[in-house]
């Protein structure tokens, strides 16, 4: 048992590119991590370089051995910040595998063997990039995303930079250059976050604000019917190689710690996690002896593993589960139907509300970001925008001032299934309520009736609030409300969550976002079809279907392709307009030239 | 050859629902679709009734034969509005089908044996629904999308109806209850179009317009390098059996005339063309040798076939050519490109320009719709609200009026490629250049970097133009930019497309839009599983995606599916609480309740 290592990972470059690293000026131990381009000679324009998430996994330079884990990149950033290592850290116990009673004797998988020095901050020290950011110390991290963030913002400035921001009652405000100091002004007024919990050195940063390009997370984890630590590995792997800015691991069949431990170890984004689903498991489900004493272990234990954010439902208070009622499909987060449940059983105010500062205080020792779950959330039109979402809106707007105060970093989750119209009232609503902390939104869903695309009924939600101000987008798969996704289901779900970051950091007016799709476009237009592919979101697909028809390696340069034909291509026909007309100035005497050059629209098949 | 019949299309009811046909009141010829899905009993619910876009092919009691085509259901109403039958209809000729020249050896494919009388109305008679409407006369394809509209309507009212418009400056205006007499009125001022051919006895009409349901359009049709008559008869029958209202078939390769007549008799959506295709390909594609003569003759040849709309390129003037020459993709509308060469070749303003009256001329007499063609439409998000676009959008608005004049119908088509943040300007300006005749959409794609999921960049597009106004949404599917879509690409657009149409009926606040999606919540929340299925855009792929891990028969039954699993599954735990906490009033005694009854969160897998 003690050799397990997990299955099969996804390695090797992503088609048509190669890793490089930059390094900020006067930092040349910080290395940024970038997928650069290369274009056919024929365009003779420079590399295009992509943000990129997928970790080491696709340098071929890095030997991946999942049972040592990730080398630690921040490992010296945080030597130097004087925590404390954890005298006697946590011993894992076999209920945190759900091994206990019944299930013990069922087969445990072990931990992964790479080790982690467990820190924690003193009491009395600045430990969160909030706190450090308040008082005005620029750290690694920060440094680190500003430059990650940049990609692209020089060269669109030698360009023309556009900036078409046409719509000045959003409230964005993305200038064309980050500084290490404006992330810090950032995080210090609560607007941005760098999940970076200090048990976790392996962690190539990321920032989470408005102001900033629109992040995805993918969710993974198994369930009781389903899966097992060999997938959800590879899951992880397979969601950053196609652009999850974070991850969240939110098993809740057996083995999930150790499970959580060969993720976190092997993971270069940011983990998330619902402590709350650990913990009922750690009590068999129920629901009475379910306390603060059991959840406050939970959070130290995945604490000290080096979990980055984690998702507490405080916002579900006694009092509003009554508004729920009347509603034609409840409570659909987990973790808000556990807490409803916890509270009507008792008649008790949530544990998670009493004992908040309480959590406040645990979560800043390792700099474990909030994200203040909606377990209100709507999970239908019907139920959209009603009063227990916004009530328990309110409260997280509560428990953001307290979570400040106490120098932790928050964001906050939303909602859900809710209609076009009513998208921006839960915009505004959160940044008011919420004082501009970051919001993080599932979807939101435009319509109920498409179980088998929701991918495609959020991606039309998720586009639209991240145009509104969302930082981060929590993506959904073809399976939702079907069934546990699988690895290709991943892959759907986060490639329609790029478009819709994407999408969005178009309509904000982002300086650079553009430079992308002006090359692939250019790309399009002179018929540099392996350059198309390259720079599409998902190369191998783009590819694959215009093989499908056009399979032969000359067709890589024809100027057609099998939708049009050679005699209707408009890029065919324009481009030779294009060619024969330069500029269309003097046009009598380039028509002429045009009919001396045959002035055939049709060419021939090659 | 005389015995050639196309090969197979699919036939039979969708899963889960069964074909209906009802009659407005007062009318009992007039039979009008839908399909009906009945619940489980234990619903207690009524049946729900959906639009229904299939026609004959999925009613067990029609026998399809496409050798004698569908059923003429408009003959008798033609009948009574004394047109005259064409006595001498034109010839079909090799050219027609691409069989002049070199060409003729191959096999050319025969027309399909079902006969129809060709019509046509004398210059001196009202002929279209455009006139009708205007001398106050209500026609029964009026009668017919009156009822068919109402869909649901009633029920809604009956319920506490919801007309959530909290956006007061978007111009819809969706009455409770469509009569025929607010049909004409939106026919009369233009605001709506029924594409109705009068040589098209098969079609169940369907109106375009703002004030009523959003429609979406389906391409289909071969190209030179692939596809047969049989692959596109089938992706006809294909992509209304998912939701297509229209269809256009945009073949440009051979047997042109031959599909057509196949598609036509076979169709009971209304079929579009795009009439240059076939007008260059009788001039084997020499741009010198295109002209009215021609184009007229194409323009007749398919009026009398039977075709509902044309899309005519009139507004690309010689004059806007050079508008394009800076633009990163340059003109991609296949017909843009083919009139702007023409004009750059000669150094002539357009010959559909300057013979606009002509063409008036000529659909008026069959009925045919114009469908004003944006041939300098963006191809890519840097050409995005141009000048070229807008100086032909203010053409297509001078043309709307001299069609109006002549007593044609008019739509007007859109964009292309736009940022989510400009796509408000081009429905605005559209309304106000184009005196509110029907937008038409492609897409928009909200970004350029994702080819094989154009689908997706351009549902997120097309869900918000249709919620701003416009009429019909004309489908991407995943092979756009890369190959000619096949029978899985037409159905991936066409539920896209479904779901951006919803999407955007639910946010202009269609009083009965909502009845679906809430009868799909409530029965996810209650699990059933079958009529969660049956409900949806998709029944086939949904059931098979929650067969994918759950496939037993007791599995539609049971309280969670494989996402959650039955610990975790929230609507399982909500539901708990929902019927031990009926209403939760009395808190205090239910929470006492729900511990007696065990207080359990988790259940036992059965």
């Amino acid at each position: 048992m003690n050799t397990y290592i997990p299955g099969h990972v996804t390695t090797g470059p992503i088609r048509g590119s190669k890793k490089i690293y930059t390094s900020p000026q006067g930092y040349p131990d910080i290395r940024v991590p970038f997928r650069e381009v290369a274009l056919d000679s024929s365009a003779q324009e420079d590399p295009i370089w992509l943000y990129d998430t997928s970790g080491p996994y696709t340098d071929p330079e890095v030997i991946i051995d999942l049972s040592k884990g990730l080398p630690k990149l921040r490992a010296s950033w945080l030597a130097r910040r004087h925590l404390e290592k954890v005298p006697s850290p946590r011993i894992i116990r076999p209920e945190d595998n759900g091994c206990s009673r019944e299930r013990t004797s069922s087969h445990p998988l072990p931990p992964c063997p790479a080790q982690h020095t467990v820190l924690m901050g003193r009491a009395d020290q600045l430990i969160t990039q909030y706190e450090l950011a308040r008082a005005g110390i620029i750290t690694e991290e920060m440094i680190y995303v500003a430059h990650r963030e940049n990609l692209g913002r020089l060269r669109a400035a030698k360009k023309t930079a556009k900036n078409p921001k046409d719509d000045p009652s959003f409230t964005t405000a993305i200038p064309n250059y980050i500084t290490p100091e404006f992330v810090r002004q950032e995080i210090a007024a609560g607007r941005a976050i760098i999940p970076a919990n200090i048990n976790h050195p392996e962690l190539e940063p990321v920032i989470i604000g408005r102001n900033f390009l629109v992040k995805i997370n993918a969710n993974i984890g198994n369930s009781a019917v389903l899966s097992s630590v060999d997938e959800e590995v590879e899951k992880m792997v397979w969601s950053i190689r196609w652009g999850a800015d974070t991850v969240m691991d939110l098993s809740t069949g057996r083995n999930i710690h150790a499970i959580r431990d060969w993720i976190l170890r092997n993971a270069p984004i940011p983990i998330g996690t619902v402590p709350i689903y650990q913990a009922l498991e750690k009590v068999n489900g129920d629901i009475s002896k379910l306390d603060w004493s059991v959840f406050r272990d939970t959070l130290i234990e995945q604490a000290e593993q080096g979990v980055d954010y984690f998702t507490i439902h405080a916002g579900v208070r006694l009092q509003h589960v009554p508004l729920t009622a009347h509603r034609v499909t409840g409570i659909v987060s987990r973790g808000g139907s556990i807490m409803a449940s916890w509270c009507l059983n008792g008649h008790r105010e949530s544990f998670l509300y009493e004992h908040f500062e309480d959590i406040c205080d645990i979560m800043r020792r390792y700099d474990v970001s909030f994200s203040l779950g909606d377990g209100l959330r709507p999970g239908s039109i019907a139920d959209a925008n009603d009063a227990a979402q916004f009530a328990e809106l309110e409260t997280l707007g509560e428990l953001t001032k307290i979570a400040w105060d106490k120098g932790c970093q928050v964001m906050i989750e939303g909602p859900g299934h809710v209609p076009m119209h009513k998208i921006r009232e839960n915009m505004e609503k959160q940044l008011h309520d919420c004082h501009e902390a970051p919001f993080y939104t599932l979807g939101p869903l435009t319509t109920d009736i498409a179980p088998g695309y929701d991918h495609i009924t959020s991606a039309i939600g998720a586009a639209m609030i991240g145009w509104f101000g969302t930082s981060m987008l929590c993506y959904v798969t073809p399976k939702e409300h079907l069934g546990l996704p699988d690895r290709n289901d991943v892959k759907t779900g986060v490639i329609t969550y790029r478009i819709a970051a994407h999408a969005a950091d178009l309509a904000k007016g982002h300086p650079a976002a553009q430079l992308r799709d002006d090359a692939l476009s250019r790309a399009r237009f002179t018929f540099r079809w392996n350059d198309q592919f390259n720079l599409s979101l998902d190369p191998d697909t783009a590819c694959a279907y215009h093989d499908e028809t056009m399979p032969h390696q000359t067709h890589k340069s024809v100027h057609f392709c099998s939708m049009c034909g050679p005699k209707f291509c408009s890029m065919r026909i324009s481009q030779d307009l294009h060619e024969n007309a330069q500029r269309m100035a003097g046009m009598e005497q380039k028509s002429e030239e045009f009919r001396q050059s045959g002035g055939q629209v049709y060419v021939t098949i090659p």
